[in-house]
């Protein structure tokens, strides 16, 4: 029985943009577990299984519900030993931990300023009300002022990317040679621009544009197949 | 035979403050290995065993001569492999690189622009007029203006912290339950700055401060038996 995953979807069903389900979407495929996504909008929170915080991703295994992405990678990777690890042990789970943190707090934060307005634009016509008025009373300021000159904080977002754009220059992936949960994690952010704008944020010749595409090649092509904007 | 290691040294010479040789010995220690330690200036290049890039860390093993940080790190683990592993497997040392990476763009630039001034004042005598010119040359202003007003960045350095702070509330070490190299080289950052200058770049109820106290405290005090300002 595959997995069910309650996935964040646009205005069209198909247009998949959370970061944090790209994480386990990615795991899955990389655990090679079969997963039915179930398309879900901002404003369906009754529609989760129980136990939820409101938001996904939430997986149900077998009748077991799972919800956060963290919580769910490590119960993959407790549930599934056998399948390829996620982590690659204790030491790769801890040091996961600082690029989650780094994502969450550089990575992430630079993005949504980018972002934000595209994203109400794809939202569902169900979600917009909802997705505007929780991001303006967060950022103090409406979704078009967020995004507004967002061209001259590029030079600043792309030095911000020095620690990612040194490592995989040096080695194909966050992991090592072969991709790992930390990738998905940095890749779930560009992932989810790249889901709903067209608002290109790497420089054609970074370094780190060349891993993001090495990503997007995994698992047969597996994220590039996704409705998003460019290569 | 114990190892020797070139470590730069100020005016005094136990003050020892080489953030890269820093990494060195609380890696020596983590291996338990015994080391000779060589008070080195840096207008002392003639003095470096080859090969050598004018720089240290360069340590001696039994006649091997290995010189940069990393590539010591390297050696050691591969040369003493039934010692304490330094990095806990490939995927440690991938992901090491990731951390190294955000301690050479994001925390060693914001600790230099804090301490240039006082690493100065602390060099040999002989030392001070090439620290002066080459340090001046490579900011395009004065050590004096370099550091002028230095408690107006210490919001935003603070800042810069985050994905430290965020993983080290979390988890005792950056590796985990208990230290490895990537801690010695985040460590080998704060040691710098605290062998040096009296200038407090961490808020006393920092996460980061109490890991770094956690730093101190490893192998019976070793880091913090040495010359330093601070607790």
């Amino acid at each position: 029985m595959p997995i069910t995953l309650y996935d964040l979807a646009g205005a069209e069903p198909e247009r998949r943009f959370s970061p944090f389900c790209w994480r386990i979407k990615m795991a899955l495929a990389h655990k090679g577990l079969a997963v039915e996504t179930i398309p879900w909008r901002f404003t369906e929170k009754d529609r989760l299984p129980q136990p939820n915080q409101g938001r996904v991703p939430v997986i149900v295994d077998n009748g077991t519900v799972v919800h956060d992405s963290t919580a769910i990678a490590d119960y993959l990777e407790a549930q599934y030993p056998d399948r390829p690890s996620l982590f690659g042990g204790a030491v790769g789970r801890a040091l996961t931990s600082f690029v989650q943190n780094w994502t969450e707090t550089v990575l992430h934060p630079g993005l949504i300023e980018f972002a934000v307005l595209d994203i109400w634009r794809h939202a569902a016509a169900q979600d917009q009300p909802y997705f505007r008025q929780s991001r303006e009373e967060r950022f103090g300021k409406t979704l078009e002022e967020v995004c507004n000159g967002r061209e001259t904080r590029l030079p600043a977002f792309r030095a911000s990317l020095a620690p990612l754009r040194r490592t995989v220059e040096r080695q194909q992936f966050l992991g090592g040679a072969a991709p790992l949960y930390v990738d998905y994690i940095v890749f779930g952010a560009f992932q989810w621009v790249r889901a709903i704008s067209d608002f290109e944020v790497l420089a054609a010749d970074d370094p780190v544009s060349a891993w993001r595409s090495r990503m997007l090649d995994l698992f047969g092509g597996f994220a590039r197949r996704h409705p998003a904007y460019g290569d």
